[in-house]
């Protein structure tokens, strides 16, 4: 069994706990809140303690999920928990890994842990693929494309205007600079040539909407350089239609190889980014307390655990059914 | 620099040459081969060895690309070259991978040597593909699906014929199968199923192409159980459109998290199939050399080897720019 905790009960908190609670090879010691353990309840009975209380928690958790919200609170938050434990995180702001990572390695080798960073897809899946498809097609260009898919920051911006009761904004991947990237011809596109955004708004009654789709279009670093396109929609239909966290993307690489063209491509489809990031945080958080129990420390990236470390089968019959 | 030598001179041969002839980190020591050296020439002017001579060699290559045709000289070949080098390879018999695996693990360890199997695409990076995608999506189905692609033995079969002049067959993914397995629907798909096989042929004068087209399509194992269709092209036309070697495929994950749908895809579309083998095979044979300098010994697949290992930049840097 693998003592498992959680920092955090957002959705994606919720959601490594839904998936640890079905999993027979896991127990859960207790969620990490900076609430009030007393005012929330877990549909699992999951105990939930105060996240300053962590360190008392040191010996009885084999690994922490570190499933905060913020980017700065994570930078703090992972720092603290490697001094007294292993832990794995979705540490996704790619301007700060190389901190991070630099920082953690210090902390679990001083410490005797072993943390996981940057676990989910991108960071996590994507970055896997940027750094095989670079490896075994050497010349030749990687895209990344995001959408479709909600953007939390920008769906809030959408929010804040006045006249806007509910608002969400996808961003979706624009075809035709899909099919330059195929193509080979990918590699001048920047991240605004490649997306588009689409808002759906529910306005107040009687709000000027075209007001709302000028603030809209016209906003600065969010929208502005973008091609955008605003919806206006009833409450209604926003209810049926807009609750959800779909998210997905393309990472693909055109090159050529003794003057021949080829093409690797990655994409996910998500129906919920936060259940699909959790089950990939999970499948690591289990390789983390494998490969701790086998000598292994320090900070890691999905970029340096081998794939193999997934499976609990004998290695041989997971080869011989697997190549 | 790294002292490469490759076994066999045929097109997975020649395509591993021109990649180490252009590579500034490779060091081309000779093509081994069981036809007689001095009837073969290089456009690159490597020089030709016998392969019986193979073990002469010893100590003064780095690594060893196996790049012979047929799956069962592969493997005494192997087992052979695996006393005295280290070795890469991208042996593709799945049904006997465990016993190859299991010989060529006590071969690389009684002889201190580092050999890697099954270096291709498939088995390969789709291998590699299976097990990400069932460890990070455990509550799923994964297909597998080839082509557009050239196979090699069923265009043999087609031009074996009378009345066939030229003959090739490609191998096509069904569109309604792709789409069943992308929504979830893919699990009890056979690999008749999820197939087409197209043939263009080039028919003698006066031959009879009615028969030449119930041969094929009834013709037992090969194409019998297939969907099969047959078009009867000039030669000009095939000599045009139907003397390269392209291939492709898909492997996907259809599955759910938390009772919420998600997909996970990868895909090749490549120009040229020995072309592209080639590069990865290459990039692995680096890595084999790195490897070995530091100390790994064994037999390992392209699921044991950590991804980060294709890079020759600071680890750091790497992840900094990557992740």
């Amino acid at each position: 069994m693998y003592k498992i905790g959680i920092v955090g009960y957002g959705n994606l908190g919720r959601a490594c706990e839904k998936i640890a609670a079905a999993s027979e090879d896991m127990q859960l010691v207790g969620i990490f809140t900076r609430r009030d353990p007393d005012t929330l309840s877990s549909p699992f009975g999951t105990p939930f303690f105060r996240q300053s209380d962590l360190a008392k928690y040191e010996g009885e958790i084999d690994v922490l999920a570190l499933c905060t919200g913020s980017a700065n609170d994570l930078v703090d938050l992972g720092k603290t928990a490697a001094v007294h434990f292993n832990t794995v995180d979705s540490f996704d702001t790619h301007a700060k890994m190389r901190g991070y990572v630099t920082d953690m390695e210090k902390i679990t080798s001083e410490n005797g842990h072993l943390s996981f960073i940057g676990i989910g897809w991108d960071p996590g899946l994507f970055s896997l693929m940027r750094a095989l498809f670079g490896g075994v097609l050497p010349g030749g260009s990687t895209q990344t494309f995001w959408g479709k898919g909600v953007s939390q920051g920008h769906s809030e911006a959408v929010r804040k205007l006045p006249g806007v009761v509910k608002g969400v904004q996808y961003t979706i991947p624009k075809e035709e600079a899909l099919a330059a990237a195929r193509r080979g011809e990918g590699a001048s596109l920047t991240t605004r040539d490649k997306h588009l955004r689409e808002c759906f708004v529910v306005a107040a009654e009687g709000a000027d909407k075209a007001e709302i789709e000028r603030r809209i279009v016209t906003m600065p670093n969010y929208f502005d350089e973008y091609d955008t396109v605003v919806h206006f929609i009833t409450e209604e239909e926003f209810d049926r239609d807009h609750t959800g966290m779909p998210h997905g993307g393309f990472v693909l690489r055109s090159g050529e190889v003794n003057g021949m063209k080829e093409r690797v491509e990655f994409s996910l489809a998500l129906d919920s980014n936060p259940d699909f990031t959790a089950s990939v945080l999970m499948a690591y958080a289990r390789v983390n307390c494998k490969l701790f129990r086998k000598g292994v420390r320090g900070a890691k990236t999905i970029l340096d655990i081998p794939v193999i470390e997934l499976t609990d089968e004998d290695r041989v019959d997971f080869i011989a059914h697997t190549l």
